[in-house]
């Protein structure tokens, strides 16, 4: 089958073996599958990622042992596979599982591929009134609604959220359904006008100076954003994490103790609700849309995916 | 009056000006004041201070203007005098007042001294059934009961505190009070000994392997103790900073943002509680007096107060 492989080159092959679903998995045709900066970032050695890249995607079952009715099902699907047995499993956190794979990510072949194979308890059917650009968004909006499960937000809440690349549109469009009182903070005025256009306030992180938010959302992406999100942060607030990057930072923890500031790591998250968010269609996702490629022009489109300022780019499989 | 001054230099002065307390304030005679760590640090430069030193004291009300009752009154004190009129203090949060002053530490003379001064706001009445040796406990205590405030601890939740010093001991008593699943890792097993008579179980550091816990909270009050509570911390646990030291520490984000791990800092704490447990016996603090030092030898306790190991110091004023 095509595949885009990443083996410490980046290359397009046309006959990758296409996997073989083990007991309990399904082989899900893949029709449409989005490009995330952590693809962008495993090409650039992060998590040290041999294999098919890609994991955020829409597809149809084609093979399901343990639960024949999905064949045919379209589906999106949680990327992390758990072993479902070991303690952390049994205790409701299945994507900290210490033996997961990830798709596309560690240890598991991707979604950039015609097929791909994951536990049939991570996918999630599609409802029909989602198109496929639509319901590709499935996994990086599950990803905001997480922080949602992890923070009580509070209606009244003076919240920020710095970052306006595709993580930060759709947190802020998140949590801007619960009422409270947001501001974005970006670097792009065309990016921050898909939000100005939901009612959502926005600045430039140049204007941004003197904000004192309950709680604080870095999206950016980057090392640099946690030390202008921390002085962000109220006292007792709190400083949820969703950046991904190499390296480690220098954070003044005694600040963090005397300010009685929280920070909250925040990853992977609940598909369900994010296709219930689609479904009553409260998130635009066809603005943040740069551009679809066919999966023969995969190598193009990592290369427009890189370009700084780019949105979402798909990619279409079949 | 007598008092404890580090201007510089720590000094024993015999003519320091007596307070006169400012309206809304009361004048205390202090009776009995304990040494903690952060006036050791404050002698190392820790937030600039130079003054009266000291912020954990007994003393009884002298004159009191707003609150004449509170005369001959014994009482304890929160630390941080807080303006009462921002925006933060009228939030419910005065201790994170940005005018506030704190009691020997910040702007504010201490409780090393024969008097001192607080707004009569902060002064809480000791229960008559509690010595002055118990009740100066009553400000770590707090401190100890902050975290109860921050984070819901569980009674089925496995916890760690790392540290056996005095805010440790005082941590871990409060901890185990909730029924959780307690575990003390220190270096001293003359202190720990202090928690097993109370049947809290203790592990010696070098033998603590392989914890991996819900919460975790770090009372070492040194940098490399961020690193150890780290690692003990389960994905979506909670990591309470409770150390206070200079310099910055390199933190690896991405890693709380994968496990999803909270950070939570955690400074000063509610009086009412602590006098409570105080009040019901819930807490051995007699195990943790080292020894007791008249004002006079002050210079004394604190080279007592600075060596390895010891517990707590307490300076006996009149």
């Amino acid at each position: 089958m095509k595949a885009l492989v990443y083996d410490g080159e980046l290359r397009l092959v046309g006959d990758y073996p296409r996997p073989e679903p083990p007991p309990g998995e399904a082989l899900v045709r893949v029709t449409l599958a989005g490009i995330c900066n952590t693809d962008l970032e495993v090409v650039r050695g992060y998590m040290g990622f041999h294999g098919v890249l890609g994991h955020e995607f829409v597809g149809v079952v084609e093979t399901c042992d343990n639960a024949p009715e999905l064949v045919g099902q379209r589906v999106v699907g949680d990327i992390n596979a758990a072993c479902g047995n070991c303690p952390t499993c049994r205790a409701g956190r299945p994507t900290h599982c210490p033996q997961r794979t990830t798709l596309g990510i560690d240890r598991r072949d991707g979604a950039f591929a015609e097929f791909l194979t994951l536990p049939t308890v991570n996918l999630f059917p599609v409802p029909d009134q989602l198109s496929d650009r639509e319901a590709v968004f499935a996994e990086p909006l599950a990803a905001a609604c997480e922080i949602l499960e992890q923070v009580h937000l509070h209606p009244t809440d003076r919240v920020a959220v710095l970052g306006d690349g595709k993580l930060g549109l759709l947190v802020a469009q998140v949590l801007s359904l619960t009422g409270c009182d947001l501001l974005v903070v970006g670097r792009h005025p065309q990016k921050l006008a898909i939000l100005r256009q939901r009612g959502i306030p926005t600045a430039l992180a140049n204007e941004a100076r003197n904000i004192q938010a309950d709680v604080v959302i870095d999206c950016t992406g980057h090392p640099d954003g946690f030390l202008s999100a921390r002085t962000m942060v109220r006292p007792r607030g709190t400083l949820v994490l969703k950046s991904t990057f190499h390296g480690v930072n220098q954070v003044d923890l005694t600040s963090l103790v005397v300010d009685e500031v929280q920070l909250v790591g925040s990853r992977c998250g609940p598909f369900a609700p994010a296709l219930r968010l689609l479904a009553r269609r409260l998130i635009d996702v066809e603005s943040l849309i740069d551009a679809v490629y066919p999966l023969d022009k995969a190598l193009a489109a990592f290369e427009r995916a890189s370009t700084k300022g780019t949105l979402k780019i798909l990619l279409e499989v079949a």
